[in-house]
Order: structure tokens, then C-alpha cells, then sequence
């Protein structure tokens, strides 16, 4: 028979069972912390009618889509999971409690071009609380604490949660008569970590943007110190419009609130560089580093939206989410062994038998199972040596090993597999 | 501003939160059972290549698959989860510890024919034992006790599971001289439980096979009784064929194996119209069934196979597997009001702030939370009337109410939503 090659697509993640019991172990810590501050679970369909799911899109997104007919439709893949949330709670709005608070984990597609570390199909880990006209300007710290506990569950010690207020970017160029171009200007200031202040300053005189109005956006963003400081400077340049002081009075809360949930001052900051590139944020807005890793860019990022659903719904529904891109963050950390395995095997305890005497096999594997214990039992007839390497080779830490002289006595000899000590225990 | 209507589509199943939950329950439920055996969790790309993923499919299924061109590559949505586990056991063959136990929970894309109860997107739930040459007989036993106990820690008390072994069905062809047709028959047996016996032997006559013939598989297919009249009952049979013989021995050993894993017979049985329409089984086959709900059809099916990954290695990979659908099982267990809540909400307490000091509230969210309670704090500002409404309505087992008596108090009110029992208990 021709033999077809069994290759997986370039950009797509496939692990080896080692691998994934750790992918799961760290989707599966996203996920308690999640629902320990009562997020709901919430899974969508990942394909979507194309109308629905480009209501809003267009640009870059929409040639990364898949896009495709099946019959007379025309159908689309899910590229994120705030679209589908959107469709959600307009197609839903009757039946949900808001604040609606969701999480969903799951894969989205993006046909990118294909780049090392790059997936075109990546699992996001989404938090969203979705308010019904309005939302309490808490739920802006809520979100960041949230963050802050999962990566302390995941052994994160040194990371920064960024937090920033779109409104202060507002207000400042509107102070500056610089609104029409306030979308370039903040694409612009984004880069700063990337391609440094010089460049910045560069980019913007190409903008046409005024030496004396430069001064004061460079002076704005390179605003230093503790948060406290940072507060009180932008406090002190005293600019009088609405949008900045409204956005000073948000981060002054969000700082606060945050304060009170325990989020430690080590863990954030006040970084007024981040704007996160896109149209749709309206206040706060996150970004996470990892201090001893930026280069990594940011592993969890977000922000305030002024209105979920408007392409489905008059409803307004102001909502705050936040996102850690699970797939590219898991291939990163591996890339540069900064994952810490809890465990790397299923099986707490593989049975070794040595005996015909299959009904006390099976009853010693039945205890240790109601004890809580994950077992299992090696069949196949292969030469000890043979089973005790499978056990090594599944990384499995405790081997029973049951002979003729275990079935008699009423024991089992279990052997730690990392210490070589064993002892003969009484079933 | 013009809306699109925020459709979900037909055959996509899209739930509402407190749905969502119980799914999730019986999700969750049945990976700690294939965890508790000791199979490896595997979670292969949606998308692949359709040179790969069709290498083997044909009929029927390839005109229910989401194919379509994304650049230059021809890529369809996964049909199943058997087809991405044999291309990813011959890729990496040389990684994997054999016999290479997996289980994968994901879902998979058919396009068919609209149809109430039937999804084009559903999840599969897959345990697959795979063997390198050879695999013990004693793994067709285990599947079926995976099952048992899937089936009962879901709360499910009648139910069987009906085993059979195709090289009885196919040795009985062959003594009769009708191998040439078996699949033929075999299918037409298959439906037997659908169509009644009449009905079976009109199809039989139609594929010409003679009367006498017929009367011998009739008699083959009713033979009743307990599982061991059954097994004494075929022996009886004296049919001197190799493979009625070899797949005989090989049912005698299932069973056998099966109650000394401690499955009761009440929750098994052989029954030899079971074939699986499939070309691709060889030895045991499964099929389960609601006692009380024969009409669902198999809730969980699969069986033994030759060669896994033929379309991709030389390698001879022998292997048995089981699969529940867990989508539609849900949907019908939903219809007939079958599903039991372990509990409907994520939160565990909603706490009700009815004070300005933040820090109090944080201070006792954060405290259950250390004790492993999910809490919710509800921030927004609306009567206390509306705060316990949401509490209802998300079907929150406790509030916890903190006005600033409690904060003065160093306390907190608790009270039960269901029986309306509150009590102030101190931090």
C-alpha cells in the first residue's frame, strides 16, 4: 500500500503526551483561578456564519480568516473569542444576570504567516465581565487581581501587570489638538519598547506633529517613579479637559481597588506608554510582562470597552476583559525552560504483575483507584525489564510489583522510582 | 447603525451558562475516569492537511467534511478523533511508550444533513489503547471497565454494554460460504434492534442468500439467555472454523476478564447482533445502551481494530477503542429531563457589599477563596432587592452580606438561598 506522509500543518501545536500533561496542567490552573472569582464557563461554536463573525472585522484581520463555503454558506472560523462573546450576549441578552461574567478557554485560527512561534491555531484564555448599561469601575481591578493570582498559581514570581487609561491618551491630545491623528500617535507610542524613543520622536514628525507639541507627549510618557508619583505627576500638569481627568480619576481607582485586593505594588504599574494598538479600547487597559523576559512581549492583555455588541444590539454593554494567549505563552516558556513540571505522568502508580492470579491484580488496582490513586495496569507479556523501562520512560513515580509471593502473603512491593526504595506493604 | 442578527448556526450546539456547567460536569467526570486508568491526554490540530486526513476516508463521510483552500493547502476539519490519532502515532512512533494509552475530548466537524438531535460540530470522547506488533486481549476487557465506571460515577445506574467479537460473525460466514457477503449481512444484523426480525430476513433474502443460510444465522443472532448460556450455547454450535473458534476464545476471555475488574453482569452482556457497520473492526466490538432508553441508540461504541495507522506506516499498530458522544448524549439526556445537577453555579457565595470599606470586603472574598471557595463579590450599584435577585437567578448557593454593623463587628451574615437560614458568624 502507498504510504501517505502523517505530517501536522506548520503552525499548528501537536504534543507529545509529556508535553501536554503539562499544557493541561497550566490550562487547567487558568481555569480554577477563573472560577474561583466566579467566572462562568462558556463554549461557542468555532465555526460562525461569516456575516456574523466579520460584522465588525476588516483590514488585517480578515485576510488571516478562514473563511469557506460548506453547501449554500458561507462559513468562518472563530479568530478570537470577544466577537463570538459579543454574538453571544446580544443573541442571549434576555436569559443572562449581568454583570455577566464568562471565561472561555479555547482554540481560535488565524492564518498567519507562517513564523517560528507563530500559531495559526492557539488556544486564548478569556475573561470578560460584561455590564448592562453599566459597569462599576471595580471590576477594572477585579480583573488584573485575577491575573495576578493565576500567575502566582502557575510559579510566576517576577512579572508586571501594566495598566494604563485610554481616556489620559484621549484627553492629552485632545489638549493638544491632536485628536484626528490620536490612533497613529498612540500606534506610534506603543512601539517605544520595540524601536526605542528616538525612533518614536522620529515617526512622529512624520505625522506632522509639532516639535512643541512632541516635547510635551514625549515629557507625558516618560512620566517616572513609583505609581504614587506617576499619579501625582499627571496630576500636576494640570490639563484641563474632561477625557483626562475622568481617565486620571479611573487609574486612580483601579490603582486603589487593586491596592485593596492585594495585588502588591511589585506585581504592577502605571505605564502610560501602552495604548494596546486597536480602536476598541476606551479606559483601562492591561499589559503583562514577565520582568526577566519583556523580550516575550505581553502574555496577558486587555482592557475597558465602552460597547460589546453595538454591530448586534442597541443594548449598551460596557465590558472589561482581559486575555492570556495560552498556546504562543506555552511554547515560549518551553523555548527557554521556564516551565516547571508539577508532575509529567498521568498514572500515580503503574501494576507490574508477575502472577496468573488476575483477580487480585485487578482488586489491588480497584483499591488504590477508590484511595484516589490514577493506575495503571501493565498487560502485555514483555520481559520485566521491559515494564519497569515503560514505567521510566512514562516518567510514572511508583511501580507495584505483584508475584506469585505478593498473591500469597496478601502484599504488593511498591518501588519509588526515582529513589530506587521499596518495601513489600500488606494489601 | 445597522445589526446583523446575532445567529448561532443550526447543528452548533451553543449553551446557556447554567447548561454550560452541567455539560462541563459530565466533561469533567468523564476525563478523571479515563485519567484514573492511566491514559494520556492528547489534543491534536482541528485543521490538517486533507491528503492526510483522507488518506483512508471515502463514501459517505468525505461528502460530510468541511474541506476547503486556504492559500495553496487543501485542509479539512477533523471527522474524528481516530484519524488524527493513527497520523499521530506514526509520526511519532519513536517518542511514544508502547502500548500507548491516550484519551482526547475535542470536537469534530460533520456536515450533515440538518436534523433535530444531530450537530455538525460535536465533541467525541476517546480512549484508545494502542499496541506496537501486539496488544493483550485483556485491554478489550479494560475499555468496557473504563466505561462502567465512567457510566456509574455519572450517575447512571441501568445501562449495558453489549460486547460481541466480529471473527465469530465473520467464522460463521465463512463456514457457510457467504464471506463474500458479510459485510452485507453484517449490516443488515446491525439494524435488527431498528427494523425487527421480519424485516432482517426479507433484506437477507434480497441479497440472495438461500433460506437454509437463513435459518442458521437466524438461529446464530437469537441465541438468548445469561452471558454464559450464550458463550455454552455458540461452543455448542461446533462450528469448525478458525476464525469462529479464535474469536470465540477471544469473547470467553473478555468476559472473564471483565468480571474480575469487577464489572456486574447486570451492567454487561454478549449480544451477537452487535457487528459495528464498520469494514474496520476485526475483533471485540462494543455498543452501549440506557436500559430504560433503548431508543437513544449506543451511547458509546468502538471496538478492537488490526492495524491503526496502515494509510501511514508499515508498522503493524493492533488496537482497541471506545467513544462516547458526548454532545448528543447530552442533548438527549436534556430532552428526557435525564441529566442530575451536581450543582448548577460556579460561585459557591456571592457577597453583598453593603459598605464603603472596601478592604473588609476584600479581606473576607480572599479568606474563602484561601479555603477553596469560589466567590463572587458583586460590585455594581443597585438595591439589595436586585443583589439578591442575581444571586437567584445564577442560582448561587450562598450570599454573604457585610454592612458596616458586620464591619464593626468584625463579622459576616451568611444565608442559605435555598432554605433562607442566615446566621452572622465572626471572621
Amino acid at each position: 500500500m502507498n504510504k501517505t506522509e502523517p505530517r501536522t500543518l506548520p503552525g499548528f501545536m501537536e504534543l507529545l503526551p509529556q508535553e501536554q500533561i503539562l499544557f493541561n496542567q497550566i490550562k487547567d490552573t487558568i481555569k480554577e483561578n477563573y472560577e474561583k472569582f466566579g467566572f462562568l464557563p462558556l463554549d461557542t461554536p468555532i465555526i460562525e456564519d461569516s456575516k456574523v463573525l466579520l460584522a465588525k472585522a476588516g483590514g488585517e484581520t480578515e485576510k488571516q480568516i478562514y473563511r469557506f463555503n460548506k453547501g449554500d454558506n458561507d462559513l468562518s472560523l472563530r479568530f478570537d473569542l470577544t466577537v463570538p462573546l459579543a454574538k453571544y450576549v446580544a443573541k442571549n441578552y434576555g436569559d443572562l444576570a449581568f454583570p455577566f461574567r464568562r471565561y472561555q478557554i479555547g482554540k481560535v485560527y488565524r492564518g498567519e504567516r507562517q513564523q517560528k512561534g507563530r500559531f495559526r491555531e492557539f488556544y486564548q484564555c478569556d475573561i470578560d465581565i460584561i455590564g448592562d448599561e453599566e459597569l462599576n469601575i471595580i471590576n477594572d481591578a477585579e480583573l488584573p487581581n485575577v491575573i495576578y493570582n493565576t500567575f502566582k498559581s502557575l510559579g510566576f514570581a517576577k512579572f508586571t501587570i501594566c495598566i494604563n487609561n485610554r481616556k489620559i491618551l484621549n484627553g492629552l491630545f485632545e489638549s493638544l489638538e491632536l485628536s484626528d491623528l490620536a490612533s497613529d500617535i498612540l500606534r506610534v507610542i506603543d512601539k517605544i519598547e520595540k524601536i526605542g524613543k528616538e525612533n518614536v520622536i522620529k515617526e512622529l514628525e512624520g505625522l506632522n506633529v509639532s516639535l512643541e507639541k512632541i516635547t510635551k507627549i514625549m515629557s507625558f510618557i516618560e512620566i517616572d517613579g513609583s505609581t504614587d508619583n506617576k499619579l501625582q505627576a499627571l496630576q500636576d500638569l494640570k490639563i484641563s479637559n474632561e477625557n483626562f481627568e475622568k481617565g486620571l480619576e479611573e487609574l486612580k481607582e483601579v490603582v486603589k481597588y487593586m491596592r485593596l485586593f492585594g495585588v502588591p505594588d511589585t506585581n504592577f504599574k502605571v505605564d502610560l506608554t501602552i495604548a494596546r494598538g486597536l480602536d476598541y479600547y476606551t479606559g483601562t487597559v492591561y499589559e503583562t510582562f514577565l520582568d526577566e523576559y519583556k523580550s516575550l512581549g505581553s502574555i496577558c492583555s486587555g482592557g475597558r470597552y465602552e460597547n460589546l455588541a453595538e454591530y448586534y444590539t442597541d443594548k449598551k454593554l460596557p465590558g472589561v476583559g482581559i486575555s492570556i494567549g495560552l498556546t504562543r505563552l506555552f511554547y515560549q516558556l518551553n523555548e527557554i525552560n521556564l516551565i516547571k513540571a508539577e508532575k509529567k505522568s498521568i498514572s500515580d502508580i503503574l501494576i507490574i504483575s508477575m502472577t496468573d492470579n488476575f483477580e487480585y491484580i485487578a482488586k489491588v488496582a480497584n483499591k488504590f483507584r477508590e484511595d484516589g490513586k490514577k493506575v495503571q495496569i501493565y498487560y502485555e507479556n514483555k520481559k520485566v525489564k521491559a515494564k519497569f523501562k515503560y514505567a521510566d520512560k512514562l516518567e510514572i513515580p511508583y511501580t507495584v510489583v505483584i508475584g506469585d509471593d505478593e498473591v500469597a502473603s496478601g502484599t504488593y512491593t511498591i518501588k519509588n522510582m526515582e529513589t530506587g526504595e521499596q518495601e513489600t506493604v500488606s494489601v
